[in-house]
């Protein structure tokens, strides 16, 4: 039966690599619907994506690409199928609210298995879209404790992604490594970037004419981690950093949800504490 | 001797196109250092450029792709040379300045030939880069017999594209189908878009906040042409008409530096109406 | 008791506007909080918006001020108090929805009294915000009774503003003039712009590189409306027609809610055909 | 006779400052053309720019504005003529070109009496329209030498301001505070900001969306200094960093030249480490 796929692969460049991939698909009489390759010249590296369309077996596909490929590639036969995720919130409900009407509306490519916050603000919303709450407190308990409780609730669901929509505690870099590359978190970052309590404080004090987010994978890098997408917004020294801070609640959510949507799409490629995207 | 190319091909779609091409490449040991595609599903069309380095002959290469692709096949193998331009412009300097900045910096990838110009006003400004300027006034002219006259100047040169800096005369069918796909010009386009004369008069009249610009190919359709390269910026009552002018210069200016880039790297095809930009 | 009031004055403009204004404000021992003036020179019209707090009077207040400007005065003396809204919308979630988040986090300062529909797509959304839900069908009436029985219903209802989140039908000009400067709508205008059906497809097949929303006053004539507010973002030659309206889809919204955020905090003056916006 | 001036004042904030201020206007039967106020609720200070026209006398206008308004005001008023500027720079030409192209068609509202390099590389350039050049060379030289050279340079002219168009030596403190509120400057600043040696190999390195630029006055803050106009582009993982620097350079020359239009038409006050932009 026809059927179609992603085939995403990375691995260190070497010559005739889309030749012999594309004579993979050649081969098989599959369409390729849609190709986008990329060579990091510096570190020598190849990416691909293609959507191909045809009679084919996915095992079969992944195995016949290996043969063709550097011993070090990844390679990636990914049927389009809703991915499975779960939002991690606290109290702000712009990010996660722009996720939910998304949702609602079909429009996400995702389905959402859970939704968990260290406070219990968000559960109105969240329960008003039929979708599980959970709430995990933070009080009177460290940080590992913390973690462990919301770990073993992680651990009864499936899911491809966790998605920080403005969850405001710090990760260890435990929770971090469990879940490597399947952490997306949006990031307020301004011109010049403030770090910190406040940032719209900060941005404010600064006298920034432009506003910002980031949207990236969570590392255990000081910094933040591979970026996915960023946007900005102007404001005036009219703005308050009350009104900066409405200002920026815009910019993260559309900024978050684009970065989710390509995330969901197979388009993201990590490349050390970059990323490639298609 | 190794050398470069950029490798342009479109033609109406069909399984392998990938492979074929990709084959050309590997049989000849040459390096893929860019590689970009795109197919037009509407249309069933095939986009690729492709930049290859190695040791080739252009005519061989050109022949054995011509062989692999289909009837229709466009086939460019492009050395990476600078381009030849000529630049038409009316009374205002700021294109036609950052272009002239752009050269004198030798960050514009190109060689410019001469200026022509239905007033006298820039001479001293082209002068100051020592290009050779005409002036070829239109006073008491018909259209045709002053196009006349520019088109026996620019005959005299050899040249790739004639870019339309805002020269501010229309041009008739038979100049614009003589230079077919050659012709790059810039246009205050805003939201609405406003044809006619005084275009930033008319916004001002409606009360945009926003105004912008479009660089395009010029060609015989009543709209524009197929579009290259589009930007905008935001404005607001406070903007008086000149005020917009002057602020749409900036975008003008860099819409179109930006989309005569493009072009010189052989970057876009024309599609119908529209454009693949790689 | 100290209280804080709005004050929104336009006229013809004349010498001595803002000391007569001022010595009102400073005769009552009022602080002025935030003041802004604009004079459009081309007309000679004056606009002022101050917000001042301290002890006063609003009718009062109003008098004082007719007193000192010129017959045509304007003078709007209003407390800040959260304006009532009706919605309008037809099948799209997105706008509305903006919107809807925005109000159950309370970010929006205004009473939804309810929406209305000509569809009941959007009802199951609604209702999970507890707001009232009208499905007004329009299928087999002229636009005139299918509008009698929308403007029966909102008749019922007090409020301030109407906003179309992306209400699908055109409006008789008898509904227009019933609630003029009271309807508010998000229309996605393009560069170039495009009018009538499916706006997205033909900004597709213009090949446009950008694309774009206006948040407009509803008015009767041909073309929109004083415009409130645009914003735009660029899309390529690999966004097909659907690619583009998700695209618009997040600048529609936010533009709208941006609209209205300066609608409810009377910084919007109707100029004309258009706007000045503190 | 009727002339015209921009009134400058800033001080603490008081109840009726704009009726006082408007007051002595009115009371001189001057028309005000254009008028902004704003006041920074934090630390309680006023700002006014005011432009007038009408029979008046500088001195005597500055002082009845005097009278009215609180001990610390700073108050000027400025006939509109245009200011005199030294611009210093080093190799780059994109921003002194853009300013220069600018001064060719009369657009810049100055005299640039001068420019200053520590190389002799843009010459050729500032020769071409016909303005002094002088190359004061750094090698072999303290800092403290060299500035010493360069401020006797400065010393023979009259000037408002210094600007640097990429000018890339750091000056001293003691240089700095010569100049104070003097001096503008263009900054490659970037989300998130990176400072030090090759600021866009860093923002490669680090896989950034966005590049962005800068304009700001120069202080001895270890920060930049207050900030006047700051702007964007997107790049993408297909940028190499000398593909983001020539994307930067646009940015750059554009926000320099932005700021510069502001600063010389007065529309500029620094407050603390922020600037009032009307």
């Amino acid at each position: 039966m026809e059927k179609k796929a992603r085939v995403l692969i990375d691995c260190r460049d070497e010559k005739g690599l889309v030749y012999k991939i594309s004579k993979v698909f050649y081969d098989r009489n599959l369409n390729i619907d849609n190709n986008r390759e990329f060579v990091d010249q510096e570190i020598e590296k190849f990416f691909m994506r293609s959507e191909v369309s045809g009679m084919f077996e996915i095992n079969e596909l992944q195995d016949a690409l290996k043969e063709v490929t550097p011993a070090d590639a990844r390679i990636r036969v990914i049927e389009p199928t809703p991915k499975k995720i779960i939002i991690m919130a606290t109290k702000e409900s712009h990010a996660i609210g722009d996720i939910l009407i998304r949702y609602a509306d079909g429009e996400l490519d995702a389905q959402i298995e859970c939704v968990i916050s260290n406070h219990d603000t968000l559960e109105g919303l969240v329960r008003r879209f039929d979708i599980p709450f959970f709430h995990v407190p933070a009080e009177g308990l460290s940080r590992e404790e913390h973690e462990k409780h919301v770990m073993a609730l992680i651990s009864e669901f499936e899911f491809d992604y966790i998605v920080l929509a403005k969850y405001m505690r710090i990760l260890t870099a435990a929770f971090v490594e469990t879940y490597e590359q399947k952490i997306i978190n949006i990031h307020h970052s301004f011109l010049p970037a403030f770090i910190g309590a406040n940032p719209y404080k900060q941005a404010y004090e600064r006298g920034v004419k432009i506003i910002g987010a980031t949207a990236h994978y969570v590392t255990n890098d000081l910094d933040e981690g591979p970026i996915i997408a960023q946007d900005v917004i102007p404001v005036s020294h009219r703005f308050e950093w009350r009104d900066m801070q409405r200002a920026g609640r815009d910019v993260e959510k559309i900024v978050l949800s684009r970065a989710l949507a390509l995330v969901l799409n197979d388009r993201v490629f990590v490349n050390g504490n970059k990323t490639v995207v298609f």
